[in-house]
């Protein structure tokens, strides 16, 4: 997932995003990541001037997709088609890559429907309906507190989920915490679990630029892809799909954005923001800078290390620019102090209400409170629990079938949340589907993983010793990953269908560690959700009442990975004193390269150079508020066509997961017009322009 | 060098080190690192019941030898014999091995004289006067502000140091600035270019638990070496020596450090604690944990790889450690709050007193504003000219011998002060003594660095364009190290000697990249003493002045890597209700060893066990308030005799370069015994045991 993005690290220190940003209070113009049932349409027309109806909405929303590789997408044919970026779909041309047949830097171009291939793991998600359900789930948890409201509140989750979607597998059930626990609501997916690729340029095409003009602008990516979404071996029937519009998008023209945006911190506590920024991100970032440093030397170390790293490697540094970004915003003691005067302005108007006052109490303190566990437990949750096993695929398999063995034995209502009936079918295609595991890097993972784990709770601790033994931990990650048979999916089904007593008769070393050693996880998890989850969400729906009584209807909630609309328009900036035009052409990229990585053309495009049109619009710039999960998301016009898809994020965009600011955060989107001339003139898909540009 | 240690990093977001620190105020009990020319004796005396006269100090004095790779030491027989750290020669061990002879690994025992083994660039230095030179440096000065301060006081200081040593070239000459410029001395040296290695212990052994266990307590490292300093090819005499104690300290006996702790910042204002903790730490923090990535998976590419970065990593963790501890010292609130209440109480006792308030001004606010401007320049300056060419030998050879070519054709006052006259003998050493250059580390350091320039900076600053062309860091590093012939210090020598007419004449790659680039560098660097150095320290001889009109005597000058001394007991600690006794013993080495590294016996340590006395006091730890450099420093009792080195410090002074806590900040120390015994049982050295004990 790409997340909202940031770069120019040089204006660290600048006048940042903080000084105009709405925090959390009344959205500002353009600012918000709206549900489809609580869209701002009025507040559109007074600015823009167009009228978003039901009628768009709903066509909008059906042709609007959801990928489980943390993506968005939408529909743009009536034969299944669907629309993203390349760098939702990368993970796939890795996996369907070899050391012979390289789709990753070749880019794959399936010539006929036959051809598409199979992404493993990846479901595509069309929301179909809402429902409100925030009173049963908050009556299931009322009057609890600790884990025990934790444990109320998942259950209850759990059986909405089970009881939504029991009759048609077809169907995905989800309930969503919007608001922070404000609200509840049902969403219910029409889920497609046969993803194939269709389209993926060049890597060097798609991410031209690399790292280095990551979360800039200008910029020249042709960032797209297309998949296809089939049931029973045949393309989906999508009559329901965005018109292609071949032309580019104009200045000032209005535009939706209409997607999946991951999350957003904008409703956090100040207490919570400073957890963040002084513990939380500082020690993530140090972790990741690591292995960042780890995989780019592995990917020197040869030509299948590079070519196996790359994806990762896209990754790793794509999360670290954003959480650079997220880091220095928070760091920066203006953007702090607007948080807090926010804060105390909704603490003052609790204050002075005092029915709310006695519904509210002090949320504030609560959460407060429930930061010194943070710290206390931080290192130990995340090294335990939440970053186990690092990035290996293999010890994942293994936690899931052991875990999923171990859950699935106990009632729906005991079980942790992510083994509840409703989300094992996804859980198991993710377990189950066949995809290449790389030993080398696997091993790069886990000992990575378990030397760090060594490092920050230090040797002594018992974690460690259970975790370590005797062994070092380049041994011990040795001994597990190349004794383990987990790479084989036919072994994966065995186990994860054969139950707690397969498992536990398991000769394999890496189910048998997991066995072993998975307790020092669960306890750590356990007293994370009685001393600091449990106390915050409890005290977080009492303040999203709050908000509600003193904001009312102009608040909206922060994402959550579900579909969301955001308005705007097609607009440069300005930032101390330099303005940045709208759009980049076709003639900027050729100008940008210099023949070396990462700002090297693939052949087709040097080659292709004298039949493209130089002025084709390439990228271009938007005023809408998104954020990583909105990758991929269709940009649509009034008339509900799609002009291009958002990959991107501008710098000033870096503290978009606490604030938006209309000024000058930028979504950063890949024109339709480019891809259609791209399309034609360099690649010679006239089947696929066709089925595009169809009547 | 080692620096002030931490560790236990699961204590983060515990209590912390704040509440009761001192705080750049007067010193509290056993606080300080104090000058020889101003050490409180009658504190001492009365809180320990010694007596340290003037004839104690000159003793010691005399014995305390600072050496050139960053460490402090002690002469401890009559012939120049020298005893310090492990860690303080482990570069020099490096070396002096090959793939054939590694004696990092194996250790390196001289059986005789003529087998000891020169340690290029090093140089061991004992002060033998301090003389008072403020006024001259504040007059030359006086008035000036920005880069002409900088220039002036640097001028004035050059000036000193030539007359200083002018007439012997066995002397070094430093004019130190001490309490942030509140006073200036001139330090006179006795100074030894031929330094030689004498006995080292397997790495296994001096750094037994590695950096898991680095900055922990309790500990279990033989980390000792012997150097002899030569003259004229023989051994120094040397009768002002300290006398090697074989009896272990006892618990709650006086202790002194004499040594140089290498910088503190005890003495910041809060603006600058606040960059610190905003900025540079956070910034500096994630490059040096990628490097650190890069160069573990680097070592594991093979033998020869492990064996030359073995001494690289070791000092990039043990920073990283140290840093990471810094970082979270000042993420602690509290810690920023007692120094926020330090600071308002300077400031009252300035308010008022008229005459000081009229004196000294507001720094505070000078510093301040100088911290935008530092924040507006940090990344510039740090990637150009703080860290140009990342650990990179041979780039800093091709730097060195490019601006000393430039500088040295320059009258004195006008060069860069590195380049005054009193300070290019020991920079010549350093560039033209004969040292391996490991091609592979090199070319990833410069990689490093170039790549972390342009992501910086951005692909698009014209530093970045002038620094790689069209080239990318990975073909420029491998062209530029491949190409250059800098390794050869005939080389290196032939165009030192022959300045700049031949420097622009080499064909050398380096040199001429250097030539091309470097003004990028000098650029940034004269902008930051113009808006930055120069009004932070000119503002900083103020506050010094405000702070001794507030404190009087009784505060110590932030450490300069300059002779102190520093006093205390040996004594564990208390923490949480957990604690920690002073000593341990061999036998506890060997129920910690697991057979794996880092917690690997070397060969002789097991093949010895039975031989060894289980309950020599092996590590223990005292109150003594020291800091990385001081490393080696000996640590002796009131009758002069030393009981040990100082290696480390325990976790809890973590901030000690903010503060200091002596009810948990703890020196740790290597003793005197276990050094006895392991030479006389472990390594058969008995010349050197009985050059030690020899009355």
């Amino acid at each position: 997932m790409r997340e909202l993005q940031m770069a120019k690290l040089n204006l660290i220190g600048g006048a940042g995003v903080a000084a105009l940003m709405a925090m959390a209070g009344p959205a500002a113009a353009d600012e918000g990541m709206w549900t489809f049932d609580h869209f701002p349409a009025a507040k559109v027309e007074q600015a823009y001037g167009v009228k978003i109806d039901q009628a768009w909405l709903d066509r909008v929303q059906a042709a609007s997709v959801r990928l489980t590789s943390g993506c968005s997408a939408s529909l743009v044919s009536k034969d299944g088609l669907v629309f993203s970026n390349h760098h939702c779909v990368v993970d796939c041309a890795q996996e369907l890559s070899s050391g012979q047949t390289d789709y990753v830097k070749q880019g794959f171009l399936a010539a006929t429907r036959a051809e598409e291939k199979k992404c493993a793991g990846m479901q595509a998600e069309v929301l179909v309906s809402i429902a409100d359900v925030t009173q049963r789930v908050t009556d299931a948890a009322a009057g609890k507190s600790g884990q025990d409201f934790v444990k109320a509140r998942d259950a209850a989750i759990g059986a909405i989920e089970a009881e939504g979607c029991a009759k048609d597998p077809k169907f995905r059930c989800q309930v969503v915490t919007l608001y922070r626990g404000g609200q509840y609501k049902l969403y219910k997916y029409r889920k497609y679990a046969d993803v194939r690729l269709v389209f993926a340029p060049e890597f060097a095409t798609a991410f031209f630029g690399g790292d280095p003009d990551n979360f800039n602008f200008p910029r020249y990516n042709l960032d797209i892809s297309f998949v296809r979404l089939y049931e029973d071996g045949k393309p989906v029937a999508t009559p329901q799909h965005l018109t292609w519009q071949t032309r580019a998008p104009k200045e000032g023209e209005p535009v939706f954005v209409s997607g999946n945006p991951g999350g957003t911190d904008r409703q956090l506590t100040v207490a919570q923001l400073e957890t963040q920024r002084d513990l939380a991100l500082p020690i993530s970032q140090l972790q990741r800078s690591e292995l960042r440093g780890r995989l780019i030397r592995f990917s020197e170390e040869g030509a299948e290390q590079k070519r196996t790293a790359t994806d990762p490697l896209f990754g790793l540094e794509n999360s670290f620019k954003v959480f650079f970004g997220r880091q220095f915003a928070l760091n920066d003691a203006k953007f702090m102090d607007a948080k807090r005067a926010a804060e105390a302005e909704l603490k003052a108007k609790v204050a002075a209400d005092p029915k709310v006052a006695a519904d509210v109490g002090d949320p504030w303190g609560e959460i407060g409170k429930a930061q010194t566990a943070y710290g206390d437990l931080y290192v130990r949750y995340r090294m335990l629990e939440q970053t186990a096993g690092s990035l290996s695929d293999l010890y994942g398999y293994a936690r899931e079938i052991v875990r999923g063995a171990q859950e699935r034995a106990k009632p729906a209502g005991e079980r942790l949340p992510e083994y509840a009936d409703a989300r094992l079918p996804l859980m198991a295609k993710q377990l189950l589907d066949e995809k290449p595991v790389d030993t080398p890097l696997e091993q790069l993972y886990l000992e990575f993983w378990l030397s760090k784990t060594r490092e920050y709770l230090t040797a002594d601790d018992p974690a460690t010793k259970l975790l370590l033994g005797k062994e070092s931990p380049e041994q011990l990650s040795a001994r597990l990953v190349s004794g383990t048979k987990l790479a084989d999916p036919t072994v994966r089904k065995a186990l994860w269908d054969g139950g707690l007593a397969a498992v536990q008769a398991s000769p394999d070393p890496l189910i048998q560690y997991v066995l072993k050693t998975d307790a020092a996880a669960r306890e750590v998890r356990q007293r994370w959700d009685t001393e600091v989850s449990g106390p915050t969400d409890r005290a977080a729906q009492r303040l999203a009442r709050a908000r509600f009584a003193a904001y009312g209807d102009a608040v909206y909630p922060d994402a959550t990975f579900t579909l969301r609309l955001s308005y705007g328009k097609v607009a440069g900036w300005t930032y101390r004193g330099v303005t940045v035009p709208a759009f980049t052409t076709f003639s900027g990229l050729y100008e940008r390269a210099t023949g070396s990585e990462p700002f090297e053309l693939a052949p087709r495009w040097i080659a292709a150079k004298d039949k493209l049109n130089p002025n084709t619009v390439f990228d271009f710039v938007t005023t809408n508020d998104i954020i990583g999960g909105n990758s991929g998301s269709p940009v649509v016009n009034a008339k509900g066509e799609v002009l291009g898809a958002a990959f991107d994020g501008n710098i000033h965009s870096l503290g978009g997961d606490y604030g938006y600011d209309g000024s000058i955060n930028r979504t950063v989107v890949v024109s339709t017009a480019a891809a259609t001339e791209a399309l034609d003139k360099v690649y010679g898909e006239t089947a696929l322009l066709k089925e595009l540009t169809a009547k």
